[in-house]
C-alpha cells in the first residue's frame, strides 16, 4: 500500500502549521523576555563554541547522515527540520517548567537535540517527516525529565546531565527502530556509493573538527575539556584506522568503521573531559571508546542485530551508545579512584554513596530511554501516523521534488 | 556570434590588472595605515564573528550558488574574485570619503560584498566576468553613497545602514537582469541536476549556521541579535517545509522553496534583531519572512517575471528582496508601536517624523537600487563588453580550462 | 609485484598500534600534565583561532587534497590519520626536549602538522599508508630540531619559526617524491574530473577563508596579522583569476592554477603578517605570491620537472614551496629597510648581522628541509615498506572497502 502515506502527505503541512502555532502562542503567552534565554555570563564569552556546536549539529550531522545513496535531500533537510522545530520546543521548555535554578539558555537546547539527531540516526530511511517530528517532542521532552531527575535527585551537575545526550540518544533510537518493520536485505535502495560514503566521511571529519566546542561548551574548565577531547579524538582515529585494518578480510580500512568510529573517542570522554588531569588517561580512554566502536560494529551486525531483528541504519549503536556506556563506567571509575586517592581509602561509606549515584544516574537514564523509546516506536507505527511502506524505505523521492522541469521518478536516475 | 566573446577574452586579464593595479596605487598613495583600518575596539573583540561572516560570505554563498549543473566552477570560483576585488576596493573606498566619522573597517567591507553576491545570483551563468567585475565596482560605490545619505540626511545608525545590504542586492540584481536578454526556456543547461541542488541545499545550510552572526556582528546588543536571529531562523525553517508541502502538487518538498525560504527568516529580522525584546515577535516575523518567500515565489514565477520578461537565476527576489522589504515595514511598525507606547500616543508628530525617516531611508534604499541598477544593466549591455551570446549562457566550459589531458568540450561530459 | 604491499597490508595495523602504544606510555611516564600543555594565556583567549587552524589543517586540507579522481578516501583519510599521530607526537616531543622555556601547546602542534600535509601532498597518491606515517614522524622530529636551531643560534622567536612551515614542507616534500619512482604519463588514473576538481576547489576556498587565523594565531599583533593577510589573500586572488588567464592558451581560467595561486598569497606574508605596517606592502606581496605561483607553475612543470624527473603531484613546490621563498626574501629586505631607515643607514654592521641572521634562518631551514627529505625518501623505499608499485598509484581500491555488499573492484565504477 504504497499509497497510504501518499493520501496522508497532504496533511503534514497541517501539522507542521499546529506545532508552529503551539509554539507561537506558548512563546506569547510565556513569561519569557530575551534577555533570560541567556544567562548574562553565557553568550558573550561562549558565543565561538556555541556557533562551533551549532555548525557541528546542522551542517555536520546533517552532512555525516549523508550516507545512502537516495537519500541525501532527506537527511540534510530532515535535520535541518527537527532541529528548527527542536530547538524552539526546548527553549520554551525551560520556561514552562518555572525551576527557577535554571537560566534556560540556547546552547542547552542545541546540545539536546544531539540526542534527537542520533536517534534520526538510528531511523534513517524509515520514518516519514510526521513520525519523525513526533519522535522529536517526545524524546525532547522525555530527555528533559530524565535530566531534571538525575539533577533533582541525585545532584548531578547541568553540564554532566546534558553530556547523557548521546546514551539517551542512541538507545532511544534503537527502541524506537525495534518497533519499525525490517527493510528486505536485497534492497538495493539501503546501499551506499562511494559518492554518498566520502560525502559522509567528510561530514564525519568536520563533525570530528567541532567535538572540543561540544563537550567544553558549558564546562567549567574549558582548558581541560577541550584538550583531553582533543587528544582522545586523536587516539580514537588513529586506534580507527588500526582496528579496522585488523578487523577486515585483507588489511583494507573500511569506511564504516573509520566513519563512526573516529568519533567514539569524543563520546567516550565526554563525562570526564572537564576533570581528567593526566592526558595519558585521556588516550587511553579514546582507544577503549574507537575499540569498543570497531568490536562493538562486528559484534552488533552478526549477533545482536540479526537476533533482535533491529536495523540500525546509519550504526548509532556502536558509533554513539557503546562508547556512551563505556564512558559512563570511566567516569565512576575514575572519579572513584580519585575520590579514594584523596581519602586515602577511608570513608568507604561515602564512596559507595559516590558510586551509586553515579550509576543511578547511568541506569536512570539508559532506562528511562529504552523505555520510552519503545513506547514511541510503538506509538509512531499506529495507522493513524501513516508509517512509510517497506518497499519505500530510503527514497528522496518520497518526499522531495527536485526541479519543476524534471520528471519526478528519475530523481537519483543519473 | 559565439565567437564575440572569445576573442574578447584575451583582454579580461589586463581589465583585471588594471584595475588591481589602480587598488595598489590608491593603497600606496592613500593616507590609510593599517591601524586605521580597524576601529581600535572592532576586531580584537569581533574577529570570531568576522571569520564566521567571511566565511559565510565567501564559502557559503559560493557553495550556495552551485545550483545550475553545468556552472559549479563559475558559481564559486567567480564568487571568490568578486569578492577579493570588491573587499579591496570597499576598504580602500572608505579611505577616499575623507569621512572622519567612519573608522572604516573590514568587516563592513565584507559585509557590503553580500549586496554584490546577491547580485551576481540574479545574474548567475548570464553575465561573463568582464560584466560581473564591472557590476561589483559600480555596485559597491552605488550602495556606499547611499549608505552616506541613509546616514547624513536620515540619521540612521551605521550598523542599520549595512542592513540594506539585502534589499540593495536583490533589487540592483533584478533591475541589472532585466536588461539581459532571456534564456529560451528549453535551454538543457538552465536546469539543475539532483547532485546540484544537494549541493547547493548544503551550501544553505552553511549559510543558514551563520547568519546570527551576519546580523550581530556590528550591533550594539549582540544577545539579544543573535538569540532573536536564532529564533526567527528557526521559524523560518519550519516554516518553509510546511508552505513548500502546502503549495506543492502532492505534498512534496519542493528543493527551490526550501533552499531560499529557510534563509528568509534571516533576511527579515536583520533590521529589527537586536532591538527586538520579545521572542515571540522574532518568531513571527520568521513566519512572515519564510511566507514571504515561499508565496513570492509562486506568483512571481507565474505572474510578475514573465511579464518583465525578467529571469531572475537563483531566485533572489523572493529570497532576499521580499523578506528584506518585510523586515523593513516591520522594522518601521515595532518602532512606532514601541514609541508609542512609551509616550502613550501623544506627541504625534514626532511619531510621524520617525515613520517618515524609517520610510525614507527604505524608499532612498530601493529606488537608488533600482536606477543604478537599470543604468549598470545598461552599461553591461554595450558593445564593448561583449555579452556572452544566449545560446552560451549557464556553461561552465566558456571560461574555465580544468586540466590539461582533458578534451575541452566534455568539460560537464560524464 | 602488486601483491608484495598486500601481503605487507596486514601488519600496517600492527605497525600503527606498537606507535599509539609508545605515545601512550610517554605520555603515562612523562612529566607532562593537561595544565602544562597550554600556556596559561594561550587557549583562553586563542580558542576560536586555534578552533580554525584545526578545521583547516583537518577539514580544509583534506577537503583541498580530493584532486584525483579515484583517491578521495585516502586524500581526506589519511590526512586525519596523519593530523591525529603527528599532535601527539608533537606534544610528546615538546615534553621530551625538557626546554623549559618552552610552554608547549596544543596550537603548536597543528600548526607545525601543516607541513606534513604539504609534504604529503607531493606524494599524493604514491606513499602506502605506513610510509606516510614514518614520513610523518620524520618530518615532525626534523621540523623540531630545525626551529630549534633556529631559536636557539638565530634567535628567531618562536611564532616566526613556525612560519617556516610551507617552506619546509614544500622542499621535504619534494625531496622525498623524488626518490619516488615515476608515474606513467599515460596512467588514467592520475587525471582529474571535473567533479574531483570542483570538490577541490571548494576544499581550496575552505581553506583561503581560514588562512587569516592561521597566520595570526601565535603572532603578537594579532590585528595586522589578520588584516595584512586578509589583503595579501584578496589580491592574491585577483591576481590568479588575471595570470591564469594571461597564461593559458586562449584566456581561460585554469582551475589547478585557481586553486593554488589563491594561496600563496598567505604563504608568501606568513612571516611579515604581523609587522607590515602599509596595507600596500602586504597587497604587493600577495601579488608577487600569486605571481610566482602561477609563472612557477609554468616554468617548473616544463623545465624543472622533467629534467630532475620529479612528479609533484599535488603542485605543492609552486603553491608553497615558491611563495614562502618569495616571503622569507620579502621578509628580509622590509627588515633591513625598516631598520635602515630607522637608523638612517648608519651602523651597517647591524643591518649586515640582521641580514645573515635572517637568511641563515631560511638557508638552515630549507638546507635541513632538502636533506632530511632525500634520505627520508630513500628509507621510504627500502624493502622493509614495500612501496606501492607505480600501476597500483592513485587509486582507493587498494586501501579501502567501501561497502560489505559491493564488489571491490568498481570501488570507483560509475
Amino acid at each position: 500500500m504504497p499509497s497510504r502515506y501518499l493520501s496522508f502527505r497532504c496533511s503534514v503541512p497541517w501539522f507542521i502549521l499546529l506545532l508552529q502555532a503551539l509554539f507561537l502562542l506558548r512563546a506569547l503567552f510565556g513569561s519569557l523576555a530575551v534577555g533570560d534565554i541567556y544567562s548574562p555570563s553565557s553568550l558573550s564569552s561562549l558565543y565561538p563554541e556555541f556557533q562551533d556546536v551549532s555548525h557541528m549539529v546542522v551542517f555536520g550531522f546533517g552532512f555525516f547522515l549523508m550516507v545512502l545513496r537516495r537519500y541525501g535531500f532527506s537527511s540534510t533537510g530532515f535535520n535541518l527540520l527537527l532541529v528548527a522545530l527542536g530547538v524552539q520546543c526546548s527553549v520554551l521548555l525551560e520556561d514552562v517548567c518555572f525551576l527557577p535554578l535554571l537560566s534556560c539558555s540556547l546552547a542547552k537546547a542545541v546540545l539536546s537535540m544531539a540526542a534527537v539527531i542520533i536517534s534520526s540516526g538510528a531511523v534513517l530511511g524509515k520514518a516519514n517527516p510526521v513520525q519523525l517530528i513526533v519522535m522529536t517532542l517526545v524524546e525532547l521532552i522525555v530527555f528533559y525529565v530524565s535530566r531534571c531527575i538525575n539533577r533533582a535527585f541525585l545532584q548531578v551537575p547541568e553540564h554532566l546531565s546534558l553530556m547523557h545526550v548521546h546514551l539517551f540518544g542512541a538507545y532511544f533510537g534503537l527502541a524506537v527502530t525495534s518497533r519499525f518493520p525490517e527493510a528486505p536485505p536485497a534492497l538495493d535502495k539501503s546501499r551506499s556509493t562511494p559518492k554518498s560514503e566520502l560525502l559522509s566521511m567528510l561530514g564525519s571529519v568536520f563533525v570530528w573538527v567541532l567535538w572540543p566546542s561540544f563537550n567544553s561548551v558549558l564546562a567549567g574548565s574549558k582548558r581541560e575539556a577541550v584538550l583531553n577531547t582533543y587528544l582522545a579524538l586523536a587516539v580514537s582515529a588513529v586506534a580507527a584506522f588500526m582496528l579496522s585494518a585488523l578487523t577486515s578480510r585483507d588489511g583494507k580500512f573500511r569506511t564504516a568503521h573509520i566513519h563512526g568510529a573516529v568519533l567514539a573517542g569524543g563520546v567516550a570522554i565526554s563525562y570526564t573531559a572537564p576533570s581528567i588531569q593526566h592526558p595519558c588517561a585521556a588516550m587511553m580512554l579514546g582507544l577503549l571508546g574507537s575499540g569498543t566502536a570497531v568490536l562493538g560494529s562486528h559484534c552488533l551486525q552478526r549477533c545482536f542485530n540479526p537476533a533482535l531483528k533491529l536495523q540500525d541504519t546509519s550504526g548509532v549503536h556502536f558509533t554513539f551508545g557503546l562508547p556512551a556506556v563505556l564512558g559512563a563506567v570511566a567516569a565512576v571509575v575514575l572519579r572513584v579512584v580519585e575520590k579514594g586517592i584523596e581519602k586515602q581509602w577511608n570513608n568507604l561509606s561515602s564512596l559507595g554513596y559516590l558510586i551509586f549515584v553515579d550509576v543511578g544516574a547511568f541506569c536512570q537514564t539508559i532506562s528511562t530511554a529504552l523505555v520510552s523509546g519503545l513506547i514511541t516506536g510503538l506509538i509512531l507505527n499506529i495507522k493513524l501516523l501513516k508509517a512509510v511502506h517497506v518497499s519505500k524505505y530510503f527514497d528522496d523521492q518520497f518526499y522531495w521534488e527536485v526541479s519543476v522541469k524534471m520528471i519526478p521518478h528519475c530523481l537519483w536516475g543519473s
